[in-house]
């Protein structure tokens, strides 16, 4: 299926999810319509920013790597704060886990859309999901659905956000990424909570994804990178 | 009218609105109960920081400066980029004027909204308003509400965004902020498109504010600021 004259732009994490998405916005509006945005909030895992712009690369499409110097001032999440250690468990007080940072992806979709807003781009893909996940509730289909309303009323535009995952299990994820092309580039993604590459396999992020290659029965290209 | 035990942040530019949401804010919540955050987003015109930290001190109110990179990087808007011009006119292509920051509303609040997350408080105050403005669509009820329940979903929170003066004319709110004893703060603003102090009361900006003055019989304590 192709979208003719319309333009996509992936919002890439370097992740094996938004490279799933890239393919998807690929294979859905055409190579020469894709672009993607790369944030660099301050994440704790350096590795990320490499990683998507090698997944671009590899996939031939142009990116941009837009800076968020606001999270590290805001403070006080796993994610961004190097003081604040990864637990497993969720905050008793919010019920969240501490990798939560309120806001990430209605700030991450929102500057993605400015950026698209003048490039008449009117799609945005994301690789947020409500399956496998974290708990996340910025990553639930109803916040994303909240949040495309709130672009096109703040914008006057028509954007539209994509999100081929969200009810995907990470088995389907991985499905999906072979049958669009996309298993090569995965040797590209990161996963690790531990940013480390090879990646650690303790982690829960490492685990969630070698269940999801196994159920597949697929190998991981990332485990066979030296 | 006090709400008990209810805090409240007000997103504080340093100018006429946001001061008087901060004295709306002062009144409805109790002072004790507010505080105050302001973002160094690149604007061109930096004499605004200082002003909304010289309200703040006047008002006795806790102000936090936050920083946000990424407008900057995105280009191509006359509020952040020196080198477009500030054009009266609406831009021919968007309908929109060229100080049109897209998605700048939805950024500040939705920062705001991640700053209070972690202190809770349940309350933003924003000085946006339909009447006597640009045609900013980011500053519309619609807009506003919808991204209200965005960031209720997205951080699972009871925030609410109040905005008391959406439907407020400039004459009103020039009453409104008398009436709140705000009118002497109002020497500490700063309005003026080209971004002198005194405001230069040729460009739009000072056109406007000073016909609200005008209508509700106030002197504007700024004008007679040294």
């Amino acid at each position: 299926m192709s979208n003719d004259g319309q333009k996509a732009l992936v919002v890439l994490s370097g992740g094996q999810d938004s490279t799933t998405c890239l393919y998807w916005a690929m294979d859905r509006f055409g190579k020469a319509a894709v672009s993607a945005v790369t944030f660099d909030y301050g994440q704790r895992h350096r590795i990320e920013l490499d990683c998507a712009r090698r997944v671009a690369a590899h996939a031939g499409v142009p990116i941009t790597r837009l800076p968020i110097d606001t999270f590290s001032a805001l403070g006080g999440d796993a994610l961004t704060d190097s003081n604040v250690s990864v637990e497993p468990d969720v905050d008793r007080q919010t019920g969240l886990p501490n990798t939560f940072v309120p806001g990430r992806n209605i700030v991450f979709l929102t500057f993605a859309a400015a950026y698209a807003w003048r490039r008449d781009i009117e799609n945005l893909v994301t690789g947020v999901a409500q399956t496998d996940y974290s708990g996340y509730p910025d990553c639930r289909e109803r916040t994303i659905k909240s949040l495309e309303q709130t672009l096109q009323l703040g914008m006057e535009s028509q954007v539209r956000i994509h999100t081929p995952l969200m009810h995907l299990s990470k088995k389907e994820t991985v499905e999906l990424a072979v049958r669009l092309g996309g298993l090569e580039a995965m040797a590209y993604t990161h996963t690790c909570y531990n940013g480390v590459r090879p990646p650690c396999g303790e982690c829960p992020a490492c685990k969630l994804r070698a269940r999801g290659f196994e159920e597949a029965g697929v190998e991981d290209p990332l485990l066979s990178v030296s």
